[in-house]
């Protein structure tokens, strides 16, 4: 039984490996290539744990990194959906929930439950740490659109309104975080990056 | 002050983006291109929150999670290493330690100390929780040169001898894991991946 429980596990992490070929609309901060979504979750859990202290309510931060290392792994099957397409938002928990059941149905039943509703609460933000984590992944991507002189935005034609609305909900996590976005969006504008 | 400290947090942020840009010898398990240390650093926290339960001692998976998240940012300044160089391994702390002054130094001092702390920790395995990191920091390149029928350790003559001596400190952390590594390489050595 434990080497059919071990099997079961591998089968999973192999199976993630592809999260890697699963590239999002960012730049990487130097510009040379779009970021791909394993690396992306890696960088955002680093941020959690320089980043946790500006959490409007106290997290345990365990819970965030569980919810962030694990969030987009759903994108294997359903794709990367970009935050701005709203006809890709149509039908993006529908996709990402069969997503979620094969992927995370090849664990073991307890860790595959325990994955479900860890992503389950990143999705729906019911907890201090899901808004928390819900905000840190917002942040990253301004700042790499910032550092990359808004080439994300400018190839889909993103506004600063767009922006704002999008991003807004970082607040609920963290006021002190939205705060600098805010800043950097006003900057972004100010320097021509992103549209008004 | 608040926001001089955020400043310094976001730099190094910024900074270990080019983490991502780091090529390590390993070949993604479909073999279409070598790993990068980012998207590396991703996968062995996702296997950390799943193979816990296999450690020798118990570990508290968070402090296994910060150790493995920041393990490879030295990287960015002093290179990958590839476990098999012998040339390479000779300057290799020092080499890191000169990295690890420069990068972790972008933060403010308290968490400076503590990211610098957390990491000689991991690079010596002092503890439980180090020794079970470096176990599945090993496992991952493991697994990956099975799935691509050895084509890392092809490329570099690597033989079975190698990869036992290299690899046997996995059973410190954690000896089930050992053992299924161990099946791994007779397999690989049976199935004329690995030379003998």
């Amino acid at each position: 039984m434990a080497t059919e429980r071990l099997d079961q596990q591998v089968e999973f992490i192999l199976e993630i490996d592809k999260l890697k070929g699963v590239l999002r609309r960012s730049y990487l901060a130097g510009g040379e290539r779009r970021e791909n979504s394993a690396e992306h979750c890696w960088h955002v859990a680093v941020m959690t744990l320089l980043l946790a202290e500006y959490a409007n309510d106290s997290v345990d931060p365990l819970r965030v990194l569980k919810m962030l290392l694990i969030h987009d792994i759903v994108e294997i099957d359903a794709g990367d959906t970009f935050c701005y397409d709203e006809v890709g938002a149509l039908d993006k928990a529908e996709r990402e929930g069969r997503a979620a059941d094969r992927l995370f149905g090849l664990l073991p039943d307890d860790q595959a439950a325990e994955l479900r509703q860890t992503w389950e609460e990143f999705e729906t933000g019911t907890s201090p740490e899901a808004r928390f984590a819900r905000g840190i992944d917002r942040l990253m991507p301004l700042l790499h659109n910032y550092y990359t002189q808004g080439r994300a935005w400018q190839e889909h034609g993103i506004t600063s309104g767009q922006v704002i609305s999008r991003n807004a909900h970082i607040g609920e996590g963290s006021q002190a975080l939205w705060q600098f976005a805010e800043a950097l969006i006003e900057d972004s504008v100010a320097k021509g990056y992103l549209t008004p």
